[in-house]
């Protein structure tokens, strides 16, 4: 790792995934030396999703590390067909699935890879708790 | 806390609640050495949603260290089941509720936490009061 | 002022408005060593309001020093109840009003004080006017 | 223009246009030291706008120097009357215009103001073309 | 390329497709020295585009240098004409397409052309794979 600048801006990688009706979608990339982390922008419909609110769930780690869910958007074709997510930073661990609606419903974004800048702050945190 | 830099980026963990009529949502962590803020970015509405026009009202505070009531967005389910709130910043304490409209309604973000960075400037504008 | 860092983060306050028809909002926060700054992240209807066309016009400074009136956004009940504003900046003085409808109109976001950094920058340009 | 610091912030001004069919707006502030930009943060219909589809075209410059159009926003009062551009970055020169519809269509934003900050850059891309 | 900074921001141009049924644009400049990117920011539908939902797919890499595919946004010109993308960064070489419906979809937003900042970066991300 020598020869990195610490302030080096992350990497750009596309995202999608399709969430359906009972299937969850894990984002967990297993690595040792980088951190990854999803900016989410769109949610949106498809031509097969049938005419029905979806909402999309999130869940992740709140700030004492416990799991914690959160509702991210809701969808019908022929109301809101897309909503723009407007760069909704999602941190590994994390699980997308429908909690109404039987999809599918597509999640597209970056997903950002960096080097692990704080982690003198982790483990004071850790240490906290 | 000796070898943290100030320039250090926040901590980002996910936020979400659920706002119901007559209820309020607070958010207030209590922590001596950390700031901490949400960066709002979805409301909407859910599955159990009655199909009225929901506002979501929040309250803070203002330059004057006044209670100041701003309402964040209006959504009703046959017209528009989700907003990006677009990284709305709220400082704590901050309380949420429903100004009209039965519930519920999903609001959704990141909670960051950071490093006080700039306590003195604090300090001062306290004392131009 | 001394001791405080050039490059410090302005402190967000949070910012709420109501407009109705006749009646002006005036951000023009009277303070000597502090800049302050507008970051409009909302606009939504209300319960009340009437299901018309309403559209919101805000009075500013163009690169002239000359007053120019801009249409921040339009809003009808039935057809789109909020919209993002996506952090559109407005620096004081400001007037907002409405150019059409009855109101009332919510406006939300970030009210931002920070230390006026480009004093030189705005010097020289008062001269080459 | 001594004195003055590169990682300067830009300055901000209130940027608001108003487009109807067969009036162009061009947007090319002459200026020796300084660089122009806009932010465009909204687009929305009036009062007085018929309701049939109109989309925006900006004209401006590819990577190559050559003109590009690309249409930025399309808006139907009875369907979706404000979009948000989200800050639609334009360099001058530019222009904007109707390509279908007969207006009026208000686009509003920032106007920035800078020090022209990657002039050697700009030289070497002349060079190269 | 002498007298550059590293930390120089990137030019700006403008972007602008039109995307319709059979016909895939593709981003790939060929540049030896310099780093292209794509924000997106818009994506709309023209006064021809037949009413039926239209859903534009984009092509890219993800992290493991595999070929993945994101669906961005799904259009109706009677529900839903615009989609703010909020600046959806696409790195090339990527390539997009409608995934459903005849078109024509433009899409816009900002081409940027910078200095290739994290070269060490990618070449030690190439040996670990």
């Amino acid at each position: 790792m020598n020869g990195l600048d610490e302030q080096m801006a992350p990497q750009t990688f596309l995202y999608g995934c399709l969430l359906e009706a009972g299937k969850e979608v894990i984002f967990n990339p297993e690595d040792d030396d980088l951190e990854h982390q999803l900016d989410l922008r769109m949610a949106c419909v498809d031509l097969n999703t049938k005419d029905e609110l979806h909402t999309v769930e999130v869940e992740g780690q709140d700030t004492e590390g416990q799991k914690v869910k959160a509702v991210l958007v809701s969808l019908k074709p022929s109301t809101l067909p897309s909503v723009c997510l407007g760069g909704f930073t999602i941190t590994s661990p994390a699980i997308f699935r429908l909690k109404s609606g039987s999809g599918p419903i597509h999640l597209s974004g970056q997903h950002l890879v960096m080097m692990e800048a704080d982690q003198s702050f982790d483990e004071e945190e850790d240490e906290e708790e």
